[in-house]
């Protein structure tokens, strides 16, 4: 246990960090959630990944730390409160790899020394594909959006003319944490074509 | 590894808790996000606490197992689904209890047996504040609505006039988790009051 009284500085850092990262919830994405018209903003989003990673985990090619993937999931999309959303489908990847770094380095930089490098390094991770559990966390953030334009008839892709090419070039990722899941994804994204929800390609 | 092919029927229960869920981005709370006027929902109160119970896991009594608490903190309330938030003030505490357990079993029952038994294990020992984790998880779900009181000139508390008695008597459990941390909360109340956000009594 450490102790706050004696610690102050570092106590009012995590709670700066905790307010901070509260933004979140404004950042708007392109899909919208499940039971309403509404989109989904990357707060939400990290909540159902997480649930959907601790719900769907035996399905993993490999064995995984689920408590790791939960906290990626959970702190992932963090960077996008200086960055904003960038669509998966945008072609300006590289400059959104630049400005979500910088990102990572302000607000995690926010927390003490210790903290800093736990939740920078899970960021890292994640993002670096590498690991068993970045794949599987990976999978999890590209097969929500395709469940959700699923059942949204195809809300996202229709309206920034998305077509299937680019469906299952982008999300083939899903295969890499789960095959099992990614022959699921592809079974949708079929679907979706045969209802006219997602332009062949 | 399970295998999704040979047993459909698990896996569609899965996708239809993980959809059903999802609803909960509907239930509004009566507390506002830290950086916009805007109320929050209980996903988005999910994500925060799970991140407060990483972030804030040193100041614990006891040791803790922090995997489990960030699962109590992501499913905790799912069972507001059916039952609607009931603000933690209100008095009709008893009649909350008897209609979020309905809930609890028709939600988690959505899933495989043992995944129904897992999360609703979780949520029983959360309710039952008895654990370790249970009590801090506690503590986290108190604590972030002070907090957002605190920094919202006591929004909610004036809104429903709520006094200072109140907030102390309610929120006291805090320390039950955390001493520390109860020691922060009331030093919020108390800079509450000299505000005039928050009615002495």
């Amino acid at each position: 246990m450490n102790n706050m009284i004696d610690n102050k500085e570092r106590f009012q850092k995590q709670i700066n960090f905790l307010i901070e990262i509260d933004k979140v919830k404004s950042i708007f994405r392109r899909t919208r959630i499940f039971n309403n018209k509404r989109y989904e903003n990357d707060a939400e989003h990290g909540w159902h990944m997480s649930l959907m990673a601790l719900i769907l985990a035996e399905y993993s090619n490999e064995k995984i730390d689920i408590c790791k993937v939960i906290k990626m999931a959970l702190i992932h999309d963090l960077v996008e409160i200086d960055a904003g959303d960038t669509f998966l489908y945008a072609d300006n990847q590289t400059e959104k790899i630049m400005n979500e770094r910088k990102c990572a380095e302000r607000i995690f930089g926010l927390l003490p020394e210790d903290q800093y490098k736990e939740i920078m390094g899970l960021w890292e991770e994640f993002e670096a594909k590498e690991t068993f559990e970045a794949k599987f966390a990976g999978s999890m953030d590209r097969l929500g959006p395709i469940m959700q334009n699923f059942y949204d008839n195809g809300h996202a892709w229709k309206k920034h003319n998305i077509t299937s090419d680019k469906v299952l070039k982008v999300n083939k990722q899903i295969q890499n944490g789960s095959e099992e899941l990614w022959e699921y994804a592809k079974s949708l994204i079929e679907k979706s074509i045969e209802k006219g929800n997602l332009e062949n390609a």
